[in-house]
């Protein structure tokens, strides 16, 4: 059977970088898409979205979306003056880190470049620890997105976020298993020089990577 | 009863424009949105965008999406070598003007900008005779992007497309009656001077505006 031909959207965070590695023998990738919409860490993660792209070699299409930074509210754009929370990622001080609907934003343009490119599948890194504050990160927004997907195109294109019912340290044990290089990854909300360790991005990223006796490869702060 | 806070995504052609008209008693309209995404018509198209908003007292913020003309497909963009196909819309040959999941793409901004802008409706000028053509003006496309909007975001913005089971006909027909200005709107696909009055999109401008004996009060080139 032939292959499918897919789509990934990749932040340069770990999680879309293992679903990159895990799926690049079981997929063809036309491209792999990066947003470029504003966030304080912008400029870490295209670095490793670049660096992944050129290690699993795909194709790497760049969007900018300087509207997002124009016109919405949210502490994890570089034009808020509002501070990284620092803390647990579940917890309730996170929801200042939300782009409102950042993840329907980034999957209707990789529909549309799904149909332009001829490609059937757009996969999706997001996870079940990020449920709890991401609104368009749940189960219920991914089922009814992939219906607006499927009805939207011509190809009725596929929409997977295969990762979205395991934990990141789910994600980090496949990484383990395929030998990922993790190293490649950008996790930390306020994108300094090396990963601050203390924000809830950070913490969640320490947890999964010390897994089951594992040594963390990242390079923290604190 | 509170109005609803509403965001219109406001094209500057009639359809849009009647909506806007029509629910500007109905609803406080906390901004319309207009997209610049490299169509062939959408200097003319802004213009409209502009003096429609003028007209009803409406906040416009233009939002630009470059990477539709670098990266997708279509006859309708200006970045196309492609002759936009002229006889009547609903004939296969307007395929080659779909912009891929350009609705989704405009509605999914539309979305993030309510939660941003604290609104909790938005509305959408598609109509029935879209549908042919455009698989995301079908009322199952609108009806899955309606609840991927709801479950991803907090304030369950509800989107709607009042005009979606009703003709261009019935548009202009509500348009009459509130003494719309459709001098004020653009429909033809070319963007030149003045309306072609040949290519489907005219077509079906001028079947629509010299309805029940009305004088169309568009200058066509034919």
């Amino acid at each position: 059977m032939d292959k499918q031909k897919a789509i990934i959207v990749l932040s340069g965070g770990m999680d879309s970088g293992v679903l990159l590695a895990d799926y690049s023998r079981k997929v063809d990738f036309a491209a792999a898409l990066f947003f470029y919409y504003g966030s304080k860490h912008n400029d870490k993660e295209m670095k490793c979205a670049e660096s992944l792209a050129e290690t699993y070699n795909v194709s790497l299409k760049k969007i900018e979306l300087p509207f997002i930074g124009e016109l919405f509210n949210s502490s994890l754009l570089a034009s808020s003056d509002e501070e990284i929370p620092e803390g647990h990622y579940a917890e309730e001080n996170m929801k200042s880190t939300v782009v409102p609907f950042r993840n329907g934003i980034m999957l209707s343009i990789a529909a549309g470049f799904a149909e332009s490119a001829d490609a059937d599948l757009i996969l999706l890194g997001s996870h079940a620890g990020d449920h709890t504050i991401y609104p368009d990160c749940r189960p219920e927004f991914n089922a009814a997105f992939a219906e607006a997907v499927k009805h939207g195109t011509y190809n009725h294109v596929k929409m997977s976020a295969p990762y979205s019912n395991i934990t990141k340290t789910d994600i980090a044990r496949i990484g383990y298993e395929i030998d990922f290089p993790f190293e490649q990854t950008w996790t930390c909300y306020k994108g300094k020089e090396i990963h601050c360790g203390k924000c809830g991005s950070c913490t969640e990223r320490k947890e999964a990577l010390s897994c089951d006796g594992h040594t963390d490869p990242t390079t923290y702060e604190v």
